[in-house]
This record gives structure tokens, C-alpha cells and sequence, in this order.
């Protein structure tokens, strides 16, 4: 089942059943009005949100209309939750080597996880609003997944049954602001401004073989002012599954109906399928030639994150945004 | 004016309008169900708000009733954003000065602030549960605003006029999960769990003469296991004001209405008024004599948070908390 949230002038928008193949979207207010209140009350509004997902492939679903991404804002505009993994260590490896640091050996079973805002997401086809380039904007392609209610110190496999949805994810950052970030100790905070998400949330049963593992088994696609910029699979070098997130997060608190977890910056060894962000060939540069030569996003610029199935349908539609000066 | 939300086995409670001496309560379902709802139509809310207030302190609101404490959640049971400040810097030297380091200089001009979760806060007097002891459990009493809707790049004098309520906090902590999340660099994540505060909302001018320069000039009352245990002026040595630490969220990204701020743990430099969290006194121990006496909290042992206006009447009630053993 594929789901979106059309942008209505609510906070919350409307949610929107969508088609397998993203052509028709259907509101289903007599259903559920918004994605959180479907989150919320998952097993009892599931099976009417899927006979509508299925009528709607048969084409008898009356009112549907052509589905519009531009229309979307995030499937959920706002969420009680946001909480990201670094779970794709050739990143982190990366970063640390352009330092000269190397991994400690408890990231390798212990997950990098940072809080994040959550109550103001970018529509997936909105601008980035940027109100001083020399922030050092970046883009991050990743996949995140949405989950039911789950209880404090739930188990791994369990919290693999609580994922509802999954979504891909521009996890947008200002990297300039990270260094004195961390050197206050506290974390992410003004470096990780709106963050955006895909147009469509889809069930895991969606992606078919691709999902086992807890893992998304397919190239994450990732265009920079209109060209491949990375294609990493995001089933590949996935140190943490997406249930072993979520336990982590489960370990000292409940979470809530809704509560996003993300992969982290989608990441692979094989350098020759590129990067998810700037930063990462930057880090390569600097490991390479001693500098890094790629600046970040300027004004004017796009970036493009989709994800296609094996047969080359896109599975989430698009995020497609462009950077535009903001005061 | 004084809100509160009462548990009624709905996600997000019922909004309850609560009298100035705390003594009753009604339901207004026909203004607005809950705090969140109140919070997103501010404007036009309010003002109905406001006349069931008013007439409740009139003693003519039909419907009243005692105000029950125990009968409520959080003023909001989950929300969209806990940003938590450490805006006493008393507190944040005596934690580097346990551990031999001074505080940067750009302490006293960039506040500190973490994103905490806010999926599942604790109603003010639900027990803290705690999977285990060896994890150092302490308080932290704080004090919070619950702002409007603040637009990206919003000035501090703006942020003020965007503060829609005031809480108090009991910002929960295991402390003994700090040291190895600071190290991994993404800050607190595990070492936050779900956070409590008090039964009651106030807008600022309850406060009265106490609300001035965006701070509360009041004690804050914490009591451990039935004693006072610190009641240090919330007015004094905070470095930043609400308005400032709004401000500090706002510089890269927007705030949506019902965004939660916090000051951190309430500290001053007068040993003699002691702490508002074990940690604080652990600091002190080191400092004075080398180790850490003071242990964490164990199951059973109880908080108590409250602040008392100049005539000594409760403001916001108390948060009364006992841990328990989960699991």
C-alpha cells in the first residue's frame, strides 16, 4: 500500500491513498483524515486503507484523481518523532579518516542515532530555504522508516513488526555549523535545519524481496543539479537493520505511533557508486588529494532522491528541490 | 490563565481550563479538545479561553469541577518539539570543573541546547519507570515555554511575543549513559528518556511581576525522598532568556506552535541553595573532596517539583514522581 498527504491548508493535510504505479490518489477522509490519526489507530483503519489501495489498482475507486506529487508535503507535515541512524559506517569511517581518526570499535554494535526536529518538515517538493550559503548546505539521501506504538526495552524482532511505513529522506544539513556543535557536546541542533521526505510512504510488503533483513535491498538514487550523483544500495554495508534502530531507541523509552527512524546518509565501500552528499567526497578529497575541492549548495541548486524497483518504477516518487535565499 | 490536559484514554487528553488557586476545573471540548488544538488556533481560541477562565475564578462555570492533579497527563501528552537549553552556567561549570576542564568562552554567548524526544512525555505524577538502577537515573528541574508558531530567522524581541505558556520539568536523565553518547559526538540520545512536566500550563502573566526579561524571578522547589533538596532562583545566573533560547531554535529552522523550550536545570552560584538534580551535588562532592558520594536514584525513592509565587501559592502544581522497576 502506498500512502501520501496532500497539503490542504491544515496543518496536517489530507491523506491520500496512491496507486502502485503513483498515477491515481484517492482522499479517504471517511477512513482516516490525516496520516497521524491513521498511525494512530493502525489496526483498526489498515484493512479499509487497503481495500481502498487495492480498488484503486482495479480503477474503481470513485473520486480518484491523477496523483500530483507536487501537491504533497511530507507524509507526515509534522511528527512527534525524529530520530536518525548513522548506520552505514563507510561514511562515518570516512569522515573520520579525512580527520585521521579512526572508528571505535563500539560504533561497530553500538548505533550512532542524533535527535531530530520534528515539528516543521519541508514539503518533498518544496525549496530549501537558505539564509547563509556560508552554512555550508548539504543534501543527504536516506531511507527512514515510520513505526506503530512500541513499548519501552521492546525487543529487536518486535520493533521489526512495528514498522508501519517507509519513506525516503533528504536529510538536509548545514555543515559549517557541525564543528561547534560538537564541540559543545550537545549534539545536532541548528546544523540540521527542516528535513524532507518522499512524496509516497509505502508498507515493507511493497517492496517485495527488496525488504528482508530489516533492510531496503535497493540503489538509492541520488541527482545533483541533474546528474547521478550516487547510486548506493541501501541494503549493502547497513551496519544496524532497521529493527536494530528502532530497539535502540526502544532501550530507555517508549516510542509513539509515528516515530520516524532513519538510516543515516545511504552509504557504500565501492567508491565508483558515488555519494549521497557532498560532504562524502569532500572527506574522499581531502583523503585523497589533502583538500576538499567540492564546494556545498548554493543557491539556485537542486537535488533529486528517488529510489526505483526492479523493475525500474520509481517506488516513493521523487524529493525535488531546489535551494533559494530566505530573508 | 491556567490550563491542564486530563487523561481520558484518548492519545492527546481532554483540555481542561484550571482556576488561579488550582482548586477546580472544566472541560471546554466546545472551544477547543485538546492543548495542541488550543495551541494551533491560538489566536482565535484564546480569547474564549480566557472567558471560561475568568468565570471560573467567578465561581459561576457550569460543570466544574475539583481539580485532581493525579487525573492529569502532561499539559501536552506528546509533542512536536522538546528543545531542552542549559541556560544556567553554574551548573555546566561545575561539570567541567569536577572534571578538570573550564567552560569555553563561547559558553556564555551561544547557548547550549539538545533536541530531547517528545513522542511520550510522563503525566506529572506517573511513576519513572526504570530497567535498570546500574543506568544512574537522576532528575533535572527545569523550567519550559510552549511556543506559537516562530517563522525561520525570528529576532529574540519576536520570540518573546511568540511564548504561549510556561511549565515546569522533571528533564529525566541516566546519567551513567552520558559519557559514552558524548563520545560517539551525536549527543544525548538513550541517556534522555521520556520527560515529565507539570500538571499545569500558565500563560506568562500569571506570573506577574516575576515573569520580567523573558525569565522566571521565582525559587524552584525540589524535594528528594521527602526533603528539600534545592530551591535555587530560577531569575538568577540564567545566561539565556526564553526568548533568546526561541531564538537560538529559529536561527536555521521554523518552530511550529506547540514547540516545547527548555532552561536546563536550574542552578546558582549559592551553594546554600542547593540543587535541582543529584548530578549537580556529585559535581560538588568531586570538587570538594575528590568523589562522588551521593548515589543516583533507586526504585522507590520519589521527586517533588514545584515553584510557589510571592504569596506561597502553587503556580503550576507539582510534579511528584517514584521510580519504579520496569521489567
Amino acid at each position: 500500500m502506498k500512502l501520501a498527504t496532500y497539503q490542504n491548508h491544515t496543518r496536517d493535510g489530507q491523506l491520500m491513498v496512491v496507486s502502485h504505479d503513483l498515477s491515481r490518489a484517492v482522499a479517504v477522509p471517511h477512513i482516516a483524515a490525516t496520516m497521524q490519526a491513521a498511525l494512530d489507530d493502525w489496526s483498526n483503519v489498515e484493512p479499509a486503507l487497503q481495500d481502498t489501495y487495492r480498488a484503486l489498482s482495479r480503477g474503481d475507486a470513485p473520486h480518484a484523481e491523477a496523483f500530483d506529487p507536487s501537491r504533497c508535503h511530507s507524509p507526515l507535515p509534522r511528527a512527534y518523532q525524529w530520530a536518525d541512524g548513522s548506520a552505514y559506517l563507510n561514511h562515518v569511517e570516512l569522515v573520520r579518516k579525512a580527520r585521521g581518526a579512526t572508528v571505535p570499535e563500539s560504533f561497530y554494535h553500538d548505533p550512532l542515532m542524533y535527535q531530530g526536529g520534528s515539528d516543521n518538515f519541508l514539503p518533498p517538493c518544496a525549496p530549501i530555504p537558505l539564509r547563509d550559503e556560508a552554512w555550508g548546505l548539504d543534501f543527504e539521501g536516506e531511507v527512514a522508516v515510520i513505526t506503530g506504538d512500541v513499548a519501552l526495552g521492546t525487543g529487536v524482532e518486535e520493533c521489526g513488526r512495528a514498522i508501519r511505513l517507509l519513506m525516503l529522506v533528504n536529510d538536509v544539513t548545514l555543515r559549517n555549523l557541525i564543528p561547534s556543535e560538537l564541540a559543545k557536546g550537545f549534539g545536532f541542533f541548528q546544523s540540521k535545519p527542516a528535513t524532507a521526505f518522499s512524496p509516497v510512504a509505502v508498507t515493507p510488503d511493497e517492496l517485495g524481496d527488496a525488504w528482508h533483513g530489516g533492510k531496503v535491498h535497493l540503489p538509492l538514487l541520488v541527482d545533483y543539479n541533474g546528474r547521478r550523483y550516487g547510486e548506493p544500495d541501501a541494503g549493502v554495508e547497513m551496519q544496524f537493520s532497521f529493527p536494530e534502530l528502532v530497539a535502540h531507541v526502544a532501550k530507555t523509552r517508549a516510542l509513539c505511533a509515528g516515530s520516524i527512524v532513519g538510516s543515516g546518509t545511504v552509504s557504500n565501500h565501492d567508491r565508483r557508486v558515488g555519494s549521497c552528499c557532498l560532504a562524502e567526497q569532500r572527506m574522499i578529497e581531502i583523503i585523497d588529494g589533502g583538500e576538499a575541492r567540492t564546494p556545498f549548495m548554493k543557491v539556485g541548486d537542486t537535488v533529486r532522491i528517488e529510489m526505483h524497483d526492479a523493475g525500474g518504477a520509481s517506488v516513493f516518487g521523487a524529493i525535488e528541490q531546489t535551494v533559494v535565499a530566505h530573508g
